[in-house]
């Protein structure tokens, strides 16, 4: 209960069971970050690889604050949600200034290239905005334990490998990775003073009420959710890519985790052991059929001139999703989609105390 | 409630929450069956894809359970547990006698070569033994929903993709799989009437208490485990095979889907959209380096010689294993095993029916 109590410290706006919105890198934005804060979710601005814009996003998004009717609740001088950042592809010095000068609740790193540059990170982010939390993405326990012993983190986000996007091209879902690396967590802690417990947030296919109380089953203090976002207005999503999320249903056949995506849009210098979960479409199949990439890249570059009409089965642009995209059936407001699943977790928690009591 | 009602009427030695043990291949044979049952779990006896034998071990299993002390309330004529059978590699016509014969409660039916060769089976099994229940293995919506079509099972069990061993080479964790699935049913039976709820049994990474109360969070109604049972001294299994099942940790890192296995082995007759989850060993770093399969199998059949110093992560024979295998970390009774988490299970959702009262 330590770790509930610090949350609500650090966020003094949240209403728990605790859900937090997923930075996604060119779609988490000012408007979606506010729209979950207003709802009492953590929401994490996506600076991605390119600060450059951060600070006109953060800006917007404090305006916005500024003008809802009622205030929200924070600590002074700091704001109501987060930044967060790939770290390999980050000028740490360029990020530095919007943290100092804006002071979020808290940044959220992924993917660093080393703990050391975690530890970094977190060591110059602490110095300059000394009220800034860190949160640390893993996808591992051995990152969990590199992490910890590297950045002291706030708070640990385990990411299950159902999730959308990039994350660890091998992994095990939230129902194994949780448990085990709270309890790898467990044991670090034993053997030493002074170490405060990190907060577990569960993400990786969680998208409803059921997957999302289950994380807490399993020993998370909250959950994240990224996929389920994408089919809110407030995020910055193409049409296409938007009705693709509606379109797919079976998740585990509809995603595949793949480098493919990645090859043709460009994107270099995510490290070896990473790639990205997405709808399957034209131009993965026809990697898979074994065309040659330059001609793969070609129609890809074609596509793109389609705009909405390049995504789908038949399509070539990238649809980033989890396995959890065939429960994510409607477009819904983010303050909304926050309220209905921390209102479903407890519905979902109860039930099962009744029922587990009738059962014993 | 109705479906916890019928397990407990088609299956009266029962105690909930229901634990149940996977069939595995050549290594849950009578004794580990009859561990489980006395414990009040679902055991199947694993006949795999040649029923040559299983008459042998199901006499044998009956005897020890004759000279069990306490007699175990069964329905008239049924023995207290079920038979696996792996559908593609099987005769129906050499299945149906021992089915006749002995009259296990249930079978279990996995990777038939289509729905309606599970549809055949399930019918002829009926007609053979009607007090014999049906329970289908599915790992996708679609399976889910085609089992349910062509086969009216009377159980489920939801496989993610977390498990160990044989399964659907693409799939999503429980987390995802099992709410998706549930909701598919609903929808399929709020239109057809006169069909009875199959219930649920969630298996796939499954290995301790957090897990096994998240699945039943998720929507299932129990839940298998087959790696947990790995690291009791009923089940039959090598040294080698079981130390290395209680080294791994970290399951989504030490452990991979793959063919490779299948091919070192010789194991033809899985279908293409199917492979086997297992511990890395050398044969798998090798074939990822480009070794040529004839010399990666010669090496595999030198290993052979050496038994139980064969296996390990510079080792060659295999160790299927689920994600979960981290959290398998000493042998144990296959009873303890079932009382533990079923005991577990219980503690963790009464506890946090109390942390959420209070957060609340």
């Amino acid at each position: 209960m330590a770790v509930l109590q610090k949350l609500k410290e650090d966020y003094p706006w949240i209403e728990t069971p605790l859900v937090v919105a997923a930075p996604m890198r060119l779609i988490t934005l000012a408007e979606s970050v506010v729209e979950v804060t207003k709802a009492g979710g953590i929401a994490f601005l996506a600076a991605g690889t390119d600060p450059s814009d951060l600070p006109t996003h953060l800006q917007t998004a404090r305006d916005l604050l500024t003008k809802h009717s009622s205030p929200i609740p924070s600590r002074p001088n700091h704001l109501p949600f987060g930044i967060g950042f790939i770290n390999w592809g980050c000028e740490l010095e360029s990020c530095l200034p919007p943290i100092t000068q804006f002071r979020p609740s808290a940044v959220w790193f992924f993917a660093p290239k080393s703990p050391s540059q975690l530890a970094q990170w977190s060591h110059e982010t602490r110095a300059a905005s000394p009220g800034t939390r860190i949160w640390a993405q893993v996808g591992s326990v051995q990152e969990a334990m590199d992490a910890l012993e590297a950045a002291k983190p706030d708070v640990l986000v385990v990411q299950g490998t159902d999730a959308g996007g990039h994350g660890l091209a091998r992994g095990a879902g939230i129902a194994v990775l949780v448990p085990e690396v709270c309890d790898a967590i467990d044991s670090y802690l034993a053997s030493r003073s002074g170490i405060a417990r990190p907060a577990i947030i569960a993400a990786g296919g969680i998208t409803e009420a059921r997957s999302a109380a289950a994380a807490l089953v399993l020993g998370a203090h909250g959950v994240a959710m990224g996929t389920r976002f994408l089919a809110s207005p407030e995020v910055n999503i193409s049409r296409g890519y938007r009705d693709e999320v509606l379109r797919a249903r079976d998740g585990g056949q509809s995603t595949v985790r793949t480098k493919v995506y990645d090859r043709l849009r460009g994107t270099t210098g995510w490290a070896e052991n990473y790639n990205g979960r997405g709808v399957w479409n034209r131009s993965f199949v026809d990697a898979e059929s074994g065309m040659k990439e330059s001609e793969n890249k070609r129609l890809y570059e074609e596509e793109m001139l389609k705009g909405d009409g390049g995504w789908g089965l038949e399509g070539r642009m990238t649809t980033y999703a989890g396995t959890g995209v065939g429960m994510v059936k409607e477009v819904q407001g983010a303050g909304d989609i926050v309220r209905e699943v921390r209102d479903g977790m407890r519905r979902v928690l109860q039930n099962v105390g009744r029922t587990e009591k009738g059962r014993l």
